[in-house]
């Protein structure tokens, strides 16, 4: 890719992000459109545009965001949004830290070399005019520009220290921050009711004439006299939830019915067969009410049938005080490990119900295959990237498909096609995979959905570094690449290093996309706002079907994480290589952190809290993105001849040792709940029966209209009505 | 080595053996003898004879182990040696069960093929007769005497499969038993201090104004208000040990002194300066009763220093009940996980006092430098092992030293050296090195005696497997085999796999001398014996002095179960390629069994009991060796051209997956006591001031003169008095 391109590809880029700017800058300020832009706000019962009300500056959400605490964070988002920031930031110290250093001596050192220069030469006849083609301006900026056994690389190996202490100095602040975050989530002195129950798994069936839960208790009972509360046998509930959604359902149709009555005045009517659409004609609200009749009735037959007779070999155990949960969660219970296996309960609104029920050794069977599958999605994936990156070159269109030669001929399409086709090729594909990804955690038998999504979250990120970073790299050379390994396999590092430089200005474009593009969506919510609108004008007829539609989702961290782990990735390694590319890392980590503590505080609504749990697996992908980093830079240094390359070595060796040491030190602390911090004491007495109501299944507990799956914010419910009418 | 002198090794032994056996039937008759043959009885109050004493049968010892159960040998020598005795019969019983399938099957098919005839002949001229010396008759019993790609591979293939399966069987069986057997001792209704406490380490400094023993006391009572009973803070008594052990020795040689002035009538004197053999002369009576009044004194003063100004950061922390100290002793306490570590506490007898303060990350740095250390041991050793094994044929011997020659001209001296030397050099050598291994184990900072000793063992393993087995297979053909690695490092396998055969009768001989001598000078106890009498005759002048020499120290488990794991790998490695093996290796389990037997119910007093925490390393140190088997003949059956020899691979999978599966479900319960283990009632409310004083140091208890070492047997004491008299 030519100068030239890249500089278009940029321009266009930041002209997107101004004008999806100035668009929310407009839209957040029309009062309809106020569900989309603060729905947050809404839900928590406060003021969407408390404070800022009364300058309506249009760069007011920038003010806002920065004057934001961590505290406000939590409060509103949860302990694993503020962790989600940490991360942002911790991320940008480093770029920025390095950047600090790198970039006044890098760059210099590189422009004033001559390497590519002199390659060209001396491969054209010396009598040849240089040709400007075979390579970039920007490559003049990168140690491709380097010549071989220079004692300027002197200067790119200190760099390669200096990233390395950087990072190690900002995790290691970032990794005692975060413990503390949670340390004082988890010391709360309000009722959290996981803290005061454990799951337990694998309970073996239980001897003649006693039931599952007579059992539980027992045992329960005689290992904590005094301490044990009661237990939740969990129960197969397939059949019951199907009625309780169609009950839901049918609730719905008779609210909107009802709705559509007293809009029109007249008796809406539909058909009972095929969606509607053909059968007899009925009245709809007569025919709802007998239907959620009929179905109530049933729930309360399946209900008493499901806790008589489905009990299952799992179990929420709950005890009266913290401590004691805390203790109970991290202790061997049964003599063989494979049964009775506690860990701490889960948030109610996160386990995976039907997970509970699978035995130890199948989890670990399921863990082995799921392993093996996503290993070879990795693999056939790497075929069409592989392919798409390939013949994205316009010169390889044009062979493959000549009838494209007219279009491409047009100087300015030619220009847009060359700067983005390979981008979004790439982004389109990425877009498809998470959900796989997540499918396959939670088959695997995880108990919770925040532990499903970090799992596949860790699969996400190799899945990225692998097809994406290493993929797109050696796919430029892949042939040269298939035969150097072939002739011999460990000189991977070597190839991966020396094709590094050739793709710099591919990641320089693509982050700058990804930035600019992705971040101007993220921040204006477009499409979420069309949809919204469409919905409420044509299909919306109740209250709560409005809400359904503008109702924001989480912050997603199952994608957002190792999207942001790879362009991570990739500014590591290319940051001594092509220092330039710091300045997009750090501008892509600070208008991310922007965005989205606006989103954070004003759109997103947590829909789990795993109190920074997530920390641990973000620490250590940065360390093995800084990992990759030093062994690439190893290989790129020993291609230059260079042989001090070889201290590159002991720093290596530091990174293991500092994964290790944190590890040791702080991950158990995220593992389990330490004692110390469960120990606190609580405001008042726990209502342990409410504890206990909290983990009873909606299909289970006793059926009331006013149960609702937005239970947390019922109660400001009415407020968001005031509001939205006026 | 010739079939000849062989047979005059194995004869020789055996007649040693005989004599021992006859020696031990006649010394321990004699009631003078009693306490080398039944110290352990004597100890535990019993009577020496009890049963036996009206036979007098020669072989009454030989029934009295075969009618023991395992519950005596618990009741008598505690969990450990019990699972010491699984050990032995769970592999008694892999080797019989494998023998009984593979003699009958391989002997007749490896004798009725020629392969090692043929060879031979093809490497002579036709017409010459065939050398005697070139193989032996051994070796036409193995599978060096099957022909490449022979058909008659498959029915040695058939014996790999058939002795994994028994060994999984057999161990599945035996890690249940164990494992129940733990529990069982778990279980105990008495009270067992060390599971009302558990062990602290890594305690960070306290608070300005609090002692590190308040602290202490505040963050437990603040975890557990209601089950903490109270702490003992780890001290540095370097110095106060110092004082207690002087005043000891003068105890001493005071009550010498006295029994010297009783049976004499003269007032005993000595000198003052060094050894007693300068300085001035004084009435012993008088000056050690003087010393004795100084060091109580010095030594109330130094313990009232230590308790006050000497604490440091480890404690023992006692609860109230077992559950509690259970649940402590497996959760985290502090949020950073490399403060307030927890572990169970050792029994008293058991701590390591001086390693308790050492920190998390020391810890873990000693043990990294004690792995190289171990390492470089291992390496270092292998050289002058590989030397000794390559000297020590005859012929390189009179090379070497040719002086030798007319010595070993003489037949009988020739066999004898011949069939000897190896073995002796090689007992020798790994007779150096287990107090070594246990020293470097303690400084990695382990806190217990049992566990020393298991790591130590662990260390001990490796070393004898790697040097022993690799080292004197492959020094047979150690230029070749390096000239080979050169080539391909890949072909070690290969290698290792076609020189076992030539070293199978070399092994065959060091089992039999192992058993046959080893086994025999252990039942009879001539050493022990002749020092004891010794000793008494020209030593010990009171009756603490001649318990002392009689005491007869603990079963060893350090370098014992090494051994047998050497032996146990020798003999699985070759059970399909020499299968006469088998026979040696049940000879060599089954002899041990019934020696060990007597020596555990009569001789050896336990030295700690850990509650058969060993057996989880003996397990996997047996499949270590199934594999390291199955490894070598997937090799040596490649080496015979025999392309089925593939099916070996599926089936070392299948042992790393039954490690992994007997790992997941039974290690916890070792590592661990289990909850449901530790919550049955005892038989009466536990005295929790007298568990607290148990983990005094003697140096630091109140001094009263009856406080002595051997602690448990004290109370029998007076009883042995009156035998011994006798």
């Amino acid at each position: 890719m030519e100068f030239g391109s890249f500089l278009v590809s940029l321009g266009t880029s930041a002209v997107i992000f101004v004008v999806l700017m100035l668009l929310f800058t407009w839209l957040s300020r029309k009062s309809g459109n106020v569900p989309i832009y603060y729905p947050n706000r809404i839900l928590k019962g406060m003021d969407p545009w408390e404070g800022s009300s009364l300058t309506r500056n249009p760069f007011a959400w920038i003010r806002e965001a920065f004057t934001s605490t961590e505290q406000d964070v939590v409060n509103l988002s949860g302990v694993d949004t503020a962790v989600y920031f940490v991360f942002l930031s911790t991320v940008l110290g480093i770029f920025a830290l390095s950047a600090l250093l790198i970039l006044p001596i890098l760059l210099p050192l590189a422009a004033t070399d001559d390497s590519i220069k002199s390659n060209a030469r001396s491969r054209k006849k010396p009598t040849d005019t240089i040709s400007k083609g075979t390579f970039s301006q920007l490559d003049n900026l990168s140690m491709a520009n380097i010549t071989e056994m220079s004692p300027r690389l002197w200067a790119f190996l200190g760099a390669v220290f200096w990233v390395s202490l950087v990072t190690y100095f900002m995790l290691w602040k970032a990794y005692k921050h975060v413990a503390a975050l949670r340390a004082k989530a988890l010391m709360s002195t309000d009722v959290i009711p996981e803290q005061f129950a454990i799951l337990v798994r694998d309970i073996p069936s239980p001897p003649n004439g006693q039931t599952q839960k007579e059992f539980i208790d027992s045992y329960y009972r005689e290992i904590y006299p005094e301490t044990f509360y009661r237990s939740l046998v969990v129960t197969e509930n397939k059949k019951v939830n199907k009625i309780w959604e169609d009950l839901e359902g049918y609730k719905k149709k008779l609210a909107r019915a009802e709705a559509i009555s007293a809009a029109t005045s007249n008796r809406p009517t539909n058909k009972t067969g095929f969606l509607g659409l053909m059968g007899k004609k009925v009245d709809s609200i007569e025919y709802y009410t007998e239907l959620i009749n009929e179905s109530v009735a049933k729930l309360e037959a399946e209900q008493r049938a499901v806790l008589a007779e489905k009990q299952q070999t799992a179990a929420i155990v709950f005890f009266t005080d913290r401590v004691t949960a805390a203790l109970a969660a991290q202790s061997l219970h049964c003599q063989m490990a494979e049964k009775w296996t506690v860990t701490e309960a889960p948030e109610p609104r996160q386990l995976i119900w039907n997970n509970l029920k699978i035995k130890m050794f199948s989890r670990i069977i399921r863990q082995y295959v799921i392993y093996v599958l996503v290993a070879v999605t990795i693999l056939f994936y790497m075929i069409p990237i592989t392919f798409v990156s390939a013949i994205t070159t316009l010169e390889n269109l044009q062979k493959i498909i000549p009838f494209i030669k007219p279009v491409v001929k047009i100087a300015s399409i030619r220009t847009i096609l060359e700067s983005y086709l390979p981008q979004i090729a790439l982004i389109v594909f990425l877009a498809l995979l998470p959900k796989f990804l997540l499918f396959l955690s939670k088959s695997e038998g995880i108990p919770s959905q925040s532990h499903a999504i970090r799992a596949a979250s860790g699969k996400y990120f190799y899945f990225s570094v692998l097809n994406v970073f290493i993929g797109v790299t050696l796919a430029g050379t892949l042939f040269d690449t298939l035969k150097a390994l072939e002739k011999n396999p460990n000189s991977i590092i070597t190839v991966l290093a020396t094709s590094l430089p050739k793709s710099a200005t591919f990641f320089l474009t693509y982050v700058a996309l990804k930035f600019f593009v992705g971040y101007g969506l993220e921040l204006s919510r477009i499409i979420p706002l069309i949809i919204f609108h469409l919905k409420k004008k044509y299909l919306c007829k109740t209250e709560a079907e409005i809400k359904e539609a503008w109702y924001p989702g989480d912050l997603n961290y199952a994608t957002r994480v190792p999207g942001d782990m790879l362009i991570l990735t990739i500014t590591f390694c290319y940051s001594v290589i092509a220092p330039l590319i710091l300045v997009f890392g750090v501008i892509y980590f600070s208008l991310g952190w922007l965005v989205l503590r606006n989103q954070a505080l004003k759109v997103y609504v947590p829909s789990y809290e795993s109190y920074g749990r997530m920390w641990p697996h973000i620490h250590q992908r940065i360390l093995a993105a800084l990992f990759l980093f030093q062994v690439v830079m190893f290989g790129y240094l020993g291609a230059k001849r260079f042989v001090w390359a070889t201290l590159v070595i002991p720093l290596i060796v530091t990174s293991l040792v500092f994964g290790y040491v944190c590890r040791q030190k702080f991950y158990k602390g995220f593992e389990h709940t330490a004692l110390e911090v469960a120990c606190r004491e609580l405001k008042e007495t726990p209502n342990l029966e409410e504890v206990f109501r909290s983990y009873i299944p909606h299909s289970l507990s006793s059926h009331k209209p006013e149960d609702h799956q937005f239970k947390g914010a019922m109660s400001r419910y009415q407020d968001y009505a005031a509001i939205s009418a006026a």
